[in-house]
């Protein structure tokens, strides 16, 4: 959602997050050799590259091909090479196959990431000049909203670069390590129980206010409308590994009764027996990680299990998962805090001990929600070509909520909508359970 | 959802219920060859043999087995071969292959349903006559309730026998027609005119009553529950053939901005070009209908298409689908009326003329709403193996509200929940238009 | 091939071999039931009803059609329906779904192939008459040939029926039997031995004499040519079940060293195990027949063997396949003789005691040999339609020499080629071993 | 096939090619980025990197492992990532996926590599010395033969190597060019005219003699036998594009009767209409090489043609392929000349005019020949797991003869044998016609 920007008081502000934002990304690729910049196993897993690349695509494509003067494209096939979906735009380069475009190179994506930064650098340089003389010009509150869309765009693609990276090194079987050392977590003397909390039934206020301009969100969240939550309880924090090695090891993945029939037909098909990544090696569990393989902490959070996954566990425990309203009402009064990108710890965290509250809901790991990503009341896309974004995909999958390990503590928010193939497990996805009162 | 229906007053009429509900599905052959009976041309339409098997294994595996005294099944293996997707009660026959069953005969299928029914009728008379001594006993209550979901569950593959014989028909070049002579349909002398029709915002209840023992529901309408809806105007009919075709000749199929992303590439991989049968004949088009091949008629609503056409025929239209909801609180103030399975036309009729009303709610086609079909808050399935009735199937599906011309009247109320994956499209389904106000 | 018959000496042989080959088609059928003639398992598996017609469709296509007066087809669209894979008549309805054609009915094949037998008769009797007068005409020798090609390709056919029968009556776990009773083979005292006959270097010649018109031979048996063929030595009989159960309890199956790379894909891709039919119950081996399932008898010949487990089966005992030319050195000094579909067994049988002597070279089942199915040098195929016959296939597919428990006698011969895909396994193939000198 | 090298006379030889060949392999890469080592677009076309990995592999687990005293391998896991299909060695990485191997790096494979050239340069230093002391030491025989196996593998892998990157950087819209500039290729002032040369019935000798140790061969090519051929005649050249052309407008790709049912079913399937890399436009047409997109040059070899399309154009011009005892008949009375991977070319060349003689037997494009690649009469696989190397793959390929403008001319020879799929294109495959007399 373009937020309406107020240009004079924000473009400072706008001018600092789009230069971090840049930076980050390239900071997370300092431990890469050259060779790993490639690598895609899957079409969903797009090679560290095309990462750097596409994101800097659209700003030249949203931005810098309409607002700046004289515009030339840094390359006249970078606009098919590196669109992702945006059919407005035009074709696409096809999706499965972005590992075999070894040109450009690294070093010339490098290149073309600095040139498209400093241009919209200077972009914003002329419109803050000019927005000083006309202050509520429709012109630069329309671009700087674009480019905070960007911004928030490229901490997206952050996420999924280091997810894509971690499954894409997990095909190989010297399973190389993305950090150089292990992080240091502080680790809880005893772990925390699970307990419930208990929420009554409410007609409440879901989604983002369309009329709010003093902070971003995405056209999904849109428009905040009225939906009744009938009470129900929660978990104070997500699955653990100790519950969840419980759950296989009682049979979880032999009990079609369980599953949803689609799930059970996915299990099959794929041969599901434990989440990604893991795997026992005489008699204990173990997980490839950021880190490469380490043993299972029953303490921590699972993840990387599929929605189906989830939903399983939780008909294990007599339980459900959340539908999206109730984690939205949960959260709106909490502060988003947990273990972020930031952090730099790459892998979710065990709970804080904080007595009788929900904890982990922001950070560590995406949750899965029992609801199907469908529009709000009233929703209307961004209009243009960027109004493929979000809307388009409303349908078949499923909203998680929250935010993980790997995102940025300031791309997150209590009306944030993730979304999801309820098959997909190679983003950091937990389990959070949930009753009816 | 099993009523507690209350056996003194209710048996004859179930009893009766059930033994014209068999007849009614044994009469839907006559005008087949024997040849016809084992079409299955993909995993979704089964054979109308396996239909009449399937319809009494139901009974024989829920109620006979467990009710009858000296129960013996009919055949060792029917259970095997003829259990659809109930893995509580053992493995299945492979969907995709009950085209491969010659054996048992047609002739030994029609002599398993007369065994069963007899067996079911004779069960009911000993249950009737221990229910005038003992009125209350839970055992009967238990039984009837079985037998009803039974007869309710016949209903569902007497549609599905003629939804599946029409695609099955449909592959053979020589196009058989299952009518040996064209329905009489009535025709107006003028197309009824798009029209809108407003609904304030309200919290609505929606859902069957658990508690009402006085009419049956599936599990999947339960339990009642609050749901706020925003105002919203909806379309007085169903979209035309005439309607469609415009769509079509503007460049509707051509259009991806109009189409969710998974819909899009459903269109692209299937080939789509127009709704499931028609073809288009010098100029004109043309469709399979159960009366072979016929002109499309413009004022007749448009049936065979997907979610995904549905969808994008809104946007092209600047509406929406209904929600299930929305859907819901028109109908409960309607009665169930319009062209069903009594009336043999095996088509659906274009609207009477109703001045400013909603008409085709019900009868004429399933109408697609823009809801996935997911669980009501505080949903509970049956317990035991008919638990797997609807339950399971809550992922990657949309519901369909309404009923059909090949459904039952009988077979129909205002929460009935009817569901596919939205890319079904041998279905009478159309679409209904919707906007917010 | 269309041999240049004689007419005036001929035709009355002609003539009986037609009625009768027909007739033997019909008798066939006659222990099935209606619903039987439909199925289908695999693409290559045609329903016995498509068999029936394709038949017909032959002399009406190839025959009928340019020779007979006033000639109208049966079935307008039945030329499209029934046609195989011969382009040059024109589209054909898809391979794999001929199963999804419940019309035209069973009765009306009847119908059809009686016709089209009235027909040809006619017309042979309109051409005897003329012969008479005129007894070199080209005209009756062309359509002499082309009656006689009529005739062994529906030879073929009742082979195909029966194998593509078996295969699909297997599908049903109700194994259904195509005989009401099992026939009653006469069996030896003691088995026969294994022993190995030596045949020396020859220039060979090999195929069938394009001048030689005393005898049918299909086009790819021709030309005659020279073929010089290294000394070899040959088992004396077919591989039994016994010898071939000791190659699978001593792991042939799981030995990739004994198998061709393409053959170990195969084995793993469709789980082999054991031959098709086969499987062990209570440490017994059983398999399934036409008379429903059996004990494997340890001394018959093994059935229903790939190329590749064939291939895998000599290497494990040191030895090879026959070439095609090894085979016909040996053939072209025995009679036709043996176990055929004439003696009503539908299994192989256990060989003769004949002392030293090749046996089991025809009947019983068809010898996998280790040559690729090529043109001879110098191969013509026939001109027109026809000459899609064989010769478009020669690539892929492997050469079987012999004949089978389910060939008519009368259809086989020293020099012909019958062939098959490697993975082929439905036929009635077995295997002979071989050695170099 | 191992040959029983004579050590003290051969052994500097040897060393000699050992070295000079591991510097070729090198020397193709000099162009490359790193990034372009690991394109891998279909399973058959491996990464760069992978062929110079698996090249040394062959080195350290065929000799240095059995020969080299205190042998430790390069890295533990390289045995199981780098073995190609050699059973008998151990698992092997799924080869589709060698592109996901990012690491080891490359500069880790090119020490991998100096690592085991400098231990076989050290392995045969030490044999040099002990052989001189006894020089008819079996032990040096069979580790020279070895060597030498490992040099023609190399050999055939640099080819690979080529194909390989050619296809992989075809798919890449920035069509990247190999060479830093076109290669000067003579051009002659008239093309060459289609001529007829013939040879006469004979039985002749085919293949490469065992016993025969002055020169390499491998074990397909064996043993030496008798083969009758019949009298033939030759075109003395290659198709041209000029007359590939003229098939491709006169409606090749659509006469269904000019195709082998399976190369018409693989034409439709793969849809193509043209060699590999061609392309039309502006009614030019174009093809991508190794320097980029050019013009086509008609008087130049048609390339990157499947046997299906080269039996296709021979049908349509009637005319055949070559067997393969054809076309060694003719060359073995050659010399080993023409267009080589040592003149840099890159590209098949125009034929000289030479009168009337055969040309382009070798270099320029390999020759679809109408044989399928089967054992010969007598054939012996290696012994031990070199055995692997060729007789597993007998079955469903077909042998090309001659060598291309990308094979080193020290490793062709007039009995030499390669094999392909009959769908395969990516290598440099031409088409030789020729006719029956």
């Amino acid at each position: 959602m373009l937020d309406k920007v107020r240009p004079n008081t924000q473009l400072g502000e706008v001018v600092k997050q789009f230069n971090s934002t840049r930076e980050l990304t390239e900071r997370l690729c300092q431990s890469l050799d050259v060779e790993d910049y490639n690598l895609q196993a899957i079409a969903e897993t797009s090679p560290v590259k095309w990462h750097l690349a596409h994101t800097s695509w659209f700003f030249e494509t949203f931005i810098l091909k309409h607002y700046a003067k004289s515009f030339e494209p840094y390359h006249p096939q970078f606009e098919y090479l590196f669109n992702s979906y945006y059919n407005a735009v035009g074709k696409q380069f096809r999706r499965p196959e972005r590992h075999l475009l070894s040109r450009p190179t690294v070093g010339q994506i490098f290149d073309y990431r600095q040139k498209v930064t400093e241009a919209v650098n200077q972009l914003l340089a002329l419109s803050g000049a000019e927005s000083d003389a006309e202050p509520s010009a429709g012109y630069d509150v329309e671009l700087l909203s674009l480019i905070v869309l960007g911004i928030h765009h490229e901490q997206q693609h952050q996420e999924l670069l280091l997810t894509d990276l971690k499954y894409n090194f997990y095909q190989n079987p010297l399973y190389p390590s993305y950090l150089s050392q292990a992080p240091s977590k502080a680790k809880q003397s005893q772990p925390e129980k699970m307990a419930w909390i208990e929420f009554g039934s409410e007609l409440c206020s879901i989604g983002a206010d369309l009329s709010d301009q003093s902070r971003f969100k995405f056209d999904n969240e849109t428009p905040q409308h009225q939906h009744f939550i009938n009470g129900f309880k929660v978990a104070n924090r997500l699955v653990t590994n100790e519950e969840y090695i419980e759950f296989i090891e009682q049979g979880g993945y032999e009990a079609s009764e369980l599953w949803l029939s689609d799930g059970w037909e996915a299990k099959k098909h794929k041969d599901w027996q434990a989440p990604l990544y893991w795997f026992k090696k005489n008699g204990e569990w173990y997980h490839f990680t950021f880190n490469g393989i380490e043993r299972v902490i029953g303490e921590e959070p699972v993840a990387h299990v599929s929605f189906y996954e989830a939903q399983a566990f939780a008909e294990w425990q007599g339980a459900r998962l959340l539908t999206e309203q109730e984690w939205e009402r949960i959260a709106k009064e909490q502060e988003v805090r947990g273990s972020f990108l930031e952090s730099e710890n790459y892998s979710p965290s065990q709970p804080e001990k904080t007595g009788h509250a929900v904890t982990q809901m922001y950070g560590e790991l995406w949750q899965w929600t029992s609801s199907s990503y469908s529009p709000y009341p009233g929703y209307q896309p961004l209009a243009g070509a960027v109004g493929e974004y979000n809307g388009k995909f409303m349908a078949n999958q499923f909203v998680l909520r929250g935010g993980s390990c790997v995102s940025s503590q300031s791309h997150l928010r209590h009306t944030y909508r993730n979304f999801f193939y309820p098959d997909a497990r190679w983003q950091f996805s937990g389990i959070r359970l949930a009753k009816d009162l």
